[in-house]
């Protein structure tokens, strides 16, 4: 009797997968074959699911059969269908191959949220009912997307990218060892592949990085989940469910990069990558009265219709009127609530207009140190100037800068941008495309 | 200023809609019509309602297409999405025609079971939930068919009927003053119009009546909703989804019965219908050593493999061997189940033969005080015999006979029989088909 020379670690893995991979039959026993080989490995494994590739869009259909002002508790109900379909699925695909497996809903996996339908934000995770099926030796399958509110025990979904931030916080309750999001592209790229064929994936990036990453329109992981997961520190594995092969590890603080991987932090070049979004429009409020107070007034405003404000830039006071501009930028899906809120105060606020451009483009350039490094707004102004694009806004962080411009100039400003700082790789990328929940 | 001349009583309904009434947007608004007209002749509303048409066949076929052996627990999660979708649909549908509602999942409505997955029985309601909705002027809808488990919080389902027996059992727990039963044909007829055309509609109807009826297979209304509304005194309206006619009382007591349609009773006829089931396969255990305990060892053995047994005859103990032959009938869709449970048992109980046959039928004639009028069951013998059909097994109790035939010549014994009692009406009746939760 021989025992094995490496003793492999035993692990908590949380893995997510999104809607295109369990879109199908096919799919679900794919990815119940990969949970599967990792719990065989040795491994404790959590996952959680979106519902079906088209689940969400046929429920949407139905309802607007139904009305166009669909209450937000019942859309929150219907909604939260889907996963529980394609989760019960996973279950017995897994039981198929003779592991054992038990679904939850967010309610029973205590996902515990807010009362914001539509839009709900995780409070607390109780995921006691989780940890108790793994000590049985069973895969415990959480359905992504959704929770119970605190208050009133009403289903709630949280919102794009809600089963990401699930996967983290429950990563973060469970104390797992490692977050898995597993997607269709290889990991994190400094560029969209379709915009910049020649995008090189990226193997480790801090969570501050990666947030400012996803803030600025990367698609490839939510903004709410690199958030939750820098506050808890958990670490992401961003990794393709068709190849085994590593992807990106979003690593929360610089100590734990070092440790996991040592030396590389010193050896990254400064700029992680370049991403781009056309999911914003730009709203400017014309005249307001330049008195303190009015611009906290516009934002409690916004901030009542739950719309989520990006970018904001005061333009300087005009014509010596004592009235100025204010410009933000907010998700285009949110604009119509914004600006119904914004007429209604309008009398109070006592502002001239308001206009509204959904025709706009935000670019980012994202890179640690960025602004101990005084030639990059130097080389970035510069490529755009070059490539003949006009910019409507700016704004920074301490390793970012933001340009708003024209939609239809966005793609030229991205390649230019991605060129002058060579990230160009060699040979072009797959191209991917994003996952809703 | 004047007053109306009748306040008419407020009341609270219980209403359940099967999924041939939800089956698409068109059908889901004019359930919602209905409930909001009654909403608004000044009554409070609950409704119950089962998933879409087809949605259960398609879930049931996404599984199928995973594995042939799914667990029960998952199949449960897996089918109540159905009804978290149509009740979610029927509270945006109230919503726009501007009365309020609130859905409630059988978990949220308060439905306690056991912890059979499938099959689950209710062993507790806890309504507050529904009873503060309807105490804010809201519609409340809850999901037919499904429950929590008492012990493991897991997700159960109730089972065939699982939706008719989920309205009855919320009536008895708010004290409803009625449950209405929607279905597709106009309440209860004398037999199956499908099968004697002239079958008659009946008005009134107790609740030992329709349950003999109900467990001798009539199929609109299950004998689970039949029973639990005799127990808890729940008065049943079983009636149209497509006209405002008045349908079938099952009305819970003699007293009751009096009570609501006075003198009625008096001149109901001694017979109310007759019923007839196809569902049912007949077993028949040889060769049982005819010694005490061994029939309840055989019937142990069938309730552990969760069968339902209906009707049990022991034959004669044949040739001097000291042995029997033990008949029973039970659903065909147990039967596999209960002969792999007996057979495993054969060595302990010591039988020699287990003979199994589907292609059988049952037929009963029901009316209250049929054992008190001796001419009944010689009229109903010498008719089958008229009709030239032979009798395989029969039963009786004290509102009803039954008789198991030959499954072809089932159809010609019902009309014998319904013909030999006056039952034909003058007119031919609508046809109606059964819905199936």
């Amino acid at each position: 009797m021989s025992l094995p020379l490496e003793v492999p670690a035993r692990q908590l893995i949380v893995q997510k997968f999104g809607g295109s991979s369990v879109a199908d039959a096919a799919g679900i026993k794919r990815v119940a074959q990969r949970v599967v080989d990792t719990q065989r490995a040795g491994h404790e494994v959590v996952v959680v699911v979106s519902a079906m590739g088209d689940t969400t869009d046929e429920l949407l259909d139905l309802s607007s059969q139904i009305t166009d002002q669909a209450p937000a508790r019942e859309m929150d109900m219907l909604l939260s269908a889907g996963e529980r379909i394609s989760m019960a699925l996973l279950a017995m695909a897994i039981n198929k191959l003779g592991a054992k497996a038990r679904s939850f809903t967010g309610s029973q996996a205590g996902m515990i949220t807010d009362g914001i339908h539509g839009k709900a934000r995780i409070i607390d995770v109780d995921p006691h009912r989780v940890r108790t099926a793994l000590d049985k030796g069973a895969v415990a399958i959480v359905a992504g997307f959704q929770g119970v509110s605190r208050e009133s025990h009403d289903i709630t979904t949280l919102g794009r990218g809600g089963s990401d931030t699930t996967a983290v916080a429950l990563a973060a309750a469970l104390d797992a060892d490692v977050c898995e999001i597993y997607t269709d592209v290889d990991g994190v790229y400094t560029a969209d592949p379709r915009v910049v064929p020649t995008a090189k994936k990226i193997d480790r990036i801090s969570s501050e990085e990666m947030l400012e990453l996803a803030a600025s329109g990367a698609k490839i992981l939510h903004l709410r989940c690199v958030e939750y997961a820098r506050r808890f520190g958990v670490p992401l594995h961003v990794r393709s469910s068709f190849s085994q092969h590593e992807g990106t590890w979003v690593l929360p603080s610089p100590d734990d990069k070092i440790t996991i991987s040592e030396g590389v932090a010193l050896e990254q070049p400064i700029i992680s990558g370049v991403a781009h979004d056309r999911s914003e429009a730009k709203v400017t409020v014309v005249g307001v009265p330049d008195i303190p107070g009015k611009a906290a007034a516009i934002f409690q405003v916004i901030a009542k219709a739950h719309a989520n404000v990006d970018m904001i830039v005061q333009n300087i006071s005009t014509f010596g009127r004592g009235k100025t501009d204010i410009s933000f930028t907010l998700p285009i899906v949110e604009g119509a609530d914004a600006l119904e809120a914004l007429k209604a105060a309008q009398g109070e606020i006592g502002f001239e207009d308001i206009e509204y451009n959904a025709e706009i483009g935000k670019l980012s350039l994202i890179g640690a140190g960025m602004r101990s490094n005084p030639g990059v707004s130097a080389t970035f102004f510069q490529a755009l100037s070059d490539a003949g694009i006009n910019i409507n806004m700016i704004s920074t962080s301490e390793i970012r800068i933001s340009v708003v411009t024209r939609a239809d100039l966005l793609d030229a400003a991205v390649r230019a941008i991605h060129s002058a700082f060579n990230l160009d790789a060699e040979s072009e990328a797959t191209v991917y495309g994003g996952t809703g929940r």
